[in-house]
């Protein structure tokens, strides 16, 4: 459970931290991976995502997915990646999220990819919630609370935890 | 300016913020770009430190950095990785931080790359912050803020803007 004041923060800034889909850099599953390489190398991030003709979101592929597949035993080979599709290689294992947004969730999904991609409910991609745009609203929060909100520190009765106290939250 | 409070509760995860240098995956700057290709391409990671033989930072790498080299006109050209060193394609504007940790400036780089390096006043590498970590103590303030703090929200004096009241930040 995340509080209001917190939330309301974060939120202020919602409108920015989705970026639209027609701004992302995306590569299509039937892709070859010489193609991919050269997008991934242009583009200069490591990680982007793969639609399918419909425009659903099918997978994430990176640039060392991609490099991988020129390790031949000892020797780099360039000239297998004409032959393999970007759907053999991607991760398929993608963790998206919906419209209206939720924090909490965005924050924990967050922790472990530096972008979450965001579809409809047909699977349909809308764009991509990245870290940069969320600790920007960190540094937001970070700045805004005490000039916006008193926060005092809460008086614990003796002998109760906070966990007691409130029962939402494990105490660490 | 950062408040008390946030300050608090994020400093409360100090000790995990640094992973050390032993635990990080570096490159060193008379490497060639064919033993890069290879240490990015199984670490997993997209950009590493690059350190000289006295062990003081001197650069990030990332694989696109490397690969963009293999490029020859129009072919892919893996040969040339051989004759090109680390020194000669990383990136040596790097932004590195020291210890004690400034948690506002740490917020503030951590905006526009993945880490930080942390470094000793002879530039000797110590480790990286991550946005991973910063991004759980985040989750843990979201969560654990209003738990300990009672946060209310702030009366403004009629016709006095929140920049006049404390004339330390600017609103927005």
């Amino acid at each position: 459970m995340i509080g209001n004041a917190v939330k309301s923060i974060f939120l202020e800034n919602e409108e920015n931290l989705l970026i639209n889909g027609d701004n992302v850099a995306t590569l299509t599953d039937t892709n070859n991976l010489e193609h991919a390489l050269l997008v991934l190398t242009n583009i200069g991030y490591s990680k982007i995502p793969v639609l399918n003709k419909e425009q659903q979101l099918v997978g994430l592929i990176s640039l060392s997915n991609v490099v991988s597949e020129m390790f031949d035993t000892e020797s780099i080979n360039p000239e297998r990646l004409a032959e393999i599709k970007v759907s053999d290689v991607m991760d398929k294992n993608v963790k998206a999220t919906m419209l209206p947004f939720n924090i909490e969730k965005i924050l924990n999904l967050l922790v472990d990819g530096n972008f979450i991609p965001v579809v409809d409910d047909k699977e349909k991609f809308l764009g991509i919630i990245t870290r940069k745009e969320i600790l920007k609203s960190v540094n937001h929060l970070a700045h805004e609370l005490e000039l916006k909100y008193d926060v005092y520190e809460k008086e614990i009765q003796e002998g109760e935890t906070l966990n007691k106290a409130f029962n939402i939250y494990p105490k660490r």
